[in-house]
């Protein structure tokens, strides 16, 4: 809720009608001079985000039992989109009542803006059917390594799509931040990664290129329509999630469904984690239409930013995780978080050099 | 031999007499603009650098037998000294009979000038009596971990005692270099070092430092007479070397020399190491002596392309002994090799913008 109060003080930012209820507020006085101010905003925004992914990837270890879900995930993933879902409705029920229909904030839509809405969401679909098959060539702990190539993906497909260049040194910190991510993931078994076929390596790439490039293509989409309310936006992109969760549910956990119930396993924990990741993909989305603004700068750096967040969540759900579930940090670990911090410090350096 | 092949070119460096025989030959012509020379000359004198070390390190490996060594290390270290003092003293009596004697070529010396040289020799003895207590604390593996503090000790010297900054992006590339080459040495024995008490890490700290001082010390030495002769400091140098090596071989072989000789288990690779070693320590002292010429830098900085390429060595070590001595290279070793890579090229991108 914070997006909009910052928002609001910018003036140099495309104007964005003010649709939505749930993030009026006042503007904060600005202190200090602009570079700072900036710097702090971002920070905030970071900040956030890297809470709420902590909080998720805590939620998820938590929900585990022994180690395994007792929940099939694909009904849990079709349950925040349907969460999210509903959020958006309710959130633009509000703003009819107060507003009236305009043509930013209806839900129905033109082919030409709703066609590309799908997108997103099937390239997840893929990434995770693929997700099935990758394993007669990784195994589990090879797959958790390889999955730090989304890092670089996110990177390329950054600069590709959104046509935004990246420093010198911001090249150097994506690297590094992909090295630092794998280390401190590092165990006795990571070994395996290397007996990787040809076919694995692909594979991989492949997935990280789709996840990659669903995240951008999402903040392209929401850009793309700066005076579109979000919650219309957002209740496309997660219609889309919902019907290809279902795909998913019916591809890979039909039976456990049919047998035992759409809900079975579910815990309290499971509900909070399903409550958590609703909130935070909605933040997500808020941050993605706004957050450029906020620091001032116009095109999409939302990616970024969330690549960043979510590797120094990791960090800290390892730290967390050493409290509540008496786990153990390596060395590698120590050296990978030096690592990813000094990437996060390159990156902001970069910035400011350009 | 290149050093001084680069220094006549240099225009702007403190002027050096012509005093050094072997160093002699034609300047190089410039191509291109000054960047561009600087930086070719300064890869020259790094990879030459680089190449020693590798070299140095793979013959070590190579006179082990069965992972120990068959001789004594002190009679070793001994030999190298006494070589460079040979090899000095040969080069000066050609430059004697060649230009005569002088105030910059003469052997003998005041107390004030002499006074300094048997510091690094000093410094270096105590640390290697360290090396034998602190095995108290830490094991083997853990020691070759923690010795990686030395680039740490490096750079902070650097800036304590030649008084040279070094840019914030060059900070950052030092932690990682030390981040990444840890990791690139890390197996599954280094967590070990997590649980090294507060004296051994005391103590490895010291050392990092007492071997930092060392060569940054010998810089200052070198250069704080730039008209003096190298092979005159040089041969100071080294007879303070034997000196204190005599009192290590006292130390600690004493017994193993009384009663197997002085040269007991040498091989021809053993000899070859010592050749190498004795070669390769002239060749830094000549660039330490020149290096800044060349580089057109006023300052020392050649304890930092030290440390540079002592740690690039220590990864072309490791992939030419998976060909000479069928290494396997772990995940750690590419992920680290990825952050020394990534340290280098960040290092010089610092020193640019700087």
């Amino acid at each position: 809720m914070e997006y909009r109060k910052l928002k609001d003080q910018d003036k140099d930012g495309a104007s964005a009608p003010e649709d939505v209820e749930s993030l009026r507020g006042k503007p904060i006085s600005a202190v200090g001079p602009v570079e700072r101010t900036k710097w702090k905003r971002k920070s905030i925004v970071t900040l956030a985000l890297t809470f709420l992914t902590s909080s998720q990837a805590i939620l998820i270890v938590w929900s585990k039992r022994a180690g395994k879900y007792e929940y099939s995930v694909t009904t849990a993933n079709f349950s925040v989109e349907a969460l999210k879902c509903a959020l958006s409705l309710a959130a633009l029920a509000r703003i009819w009542s107060n507003e009236g229909v305009t043509e930013d904030n209806r839900l129905s839509t033109t082919l030409d803006e709703v066609g590309v809405y799908p997108i997103p969401a099937l390239l997840y679909l893929v990434k995770n059917l693929l997700q099935y098959y990758i394993f007669a060539y990784v195994d589990a702990p090879g797959y958790q390594i390889l999955k730090n190539l989304n890092i670089i993906s996110t990177g390329v497909l950054y600069r590709i799509i959104l046509k935004r260049k990246l420093s010198e040194i911001q090249w150097a910190a994506f690297i590094i931040l992909c090295a630092g991510c794998t280390t401190a993931q590092l165990n006795p078994k990571s070994d395996s990664v290397l007996q990787t076929p040809f076919q694995g390596w692909v594979m991989a790439i492949v997935m990280a290129l789709l996840s990659g490039f669903a995240g951008v293509y999402t903040e392209a989409i929401i850009k793309k329509r700066p005076s579109r309310n979000i919650n219309v936006q957002n209740f496309w992109l997660y219609v889309f999630g919902m019907a290809f969760n279902a795909v998913a549910i019916v591809v890979q956990d039909f039976d456990a469904v049919m047998n035992k119930g759409f809900f079975h396993g579910y815990s309290f924990i499971t509900v909070l984690m399903i409550l958590n990741h609703a909130l935070s993909g909605i933040a997500v989305s808020m941050v993605m239409k706004y957050a450029d603004n906020i620091v001032k700068v116009r095109h999409g750096i939302t990616a970024l930013i969330l690549v960043y967040s979510t590797s120094v969540a990791m960090l800290l759900t390892a730290v967390v995780s050493v409290f509540l579930f008496g786990f153990h940090l390596s060395l590698a670990f120590f050296l990978g978080s030096t690592v990813v911090s000094v990437a996060v410090y390159l990156h902001s350096i970069g910035k400011v050099q350009r």
